[in-house]
């Protein structure tokens, strides 16, 4: 009982050492995912952004329906990219799971493409999968602060 | 590497005759405090609400920025059943992670409390966190479809 305390203890802060670095990883992949998925929508490129989701994806914007699949995706950013450009995504909150899934709180912030541009303010959860050594969107949901 | 094999093989097919059961279980288990938290909204009981939700969920509502922590949840809903109710919850999706922790996709309805009532129809993403023998929402996010 001793022995497996002592490995259980040491297992632990194994995991500790490890899972920070991991984690940090995570952040910094899906940092660099956020700001190719801005990229891509302030370029109004659909489907590089539709490219970004997983397969079997669900995206379930404000204003709409849920919607699944990679044609479903990309013809609601290609509406999106319509009426909203300059859009900056900032992670409040990465959680890891296993390493092989990770969700992500978030603020997203745009400009409206009126004239003059209005800001909006909106919020988000992403659930990412690793897809290989990257990592997909398999949950996209979204709402507007006002 | 035969016994290594062979081992992971076993324990992917336990696995797999494990985990079909469990995620009955847990669905079973959403299922039912889905049911709770309709019950307690349509009471309107804004604090049974907020005692679904772990001490550090976030709660990120259409039309209001993100919050976190029990008071400001229980205000959240003590505001939202004012404005609604006949609340239904069904989950279309949920995908469950070393049994510790799922996220549900799910269909939210509700009428206004307008004269006459008004259907209102939304969506959510509920990240779930098992705490003890229960369950408790670490994040809640959900919006309207119109």
């Amino acid at each position: 009982m001793m022995w497996l305390n002592s490995r259980a203890a040491r297992l632990a802060v194994g995991f500790m050492l490890c899972a920070a670095p991991a984690m940090a990883q995570t952040q910094a992949t899906i940092n660099k995912l956020n700001e190719a998925w801005c990229a891509a929508f302030n370029k109004g490129d659909a489907a590089a952004l539709a490219a970004m989701y997983a397969d079997d994806a669900t995206v379930l914007p404000q204003g709409g329906p849920m919607i699944k699949g990679a044609t479903a995706i990309k013809d609601l950013w290609a509406g999106e990219v319509k009426e909203l450009g300059d859009a900056k995504l900032t992670t409040v909150e990465l959680h890891t799971m296993g390493e092989v899934m990770a969700y992500e709180i978030g603020i997203a912030t745009a400009k409206t493409k009126a004239n003059p541009p209005q800001d909006a303010v909106g919020k988000y959860v992403v659930v990412w999968k690793r897809s290989g050594t990257s990592w997909k969107i398999a949950v996209d949901i979204f709402n507007f602060d006002k």
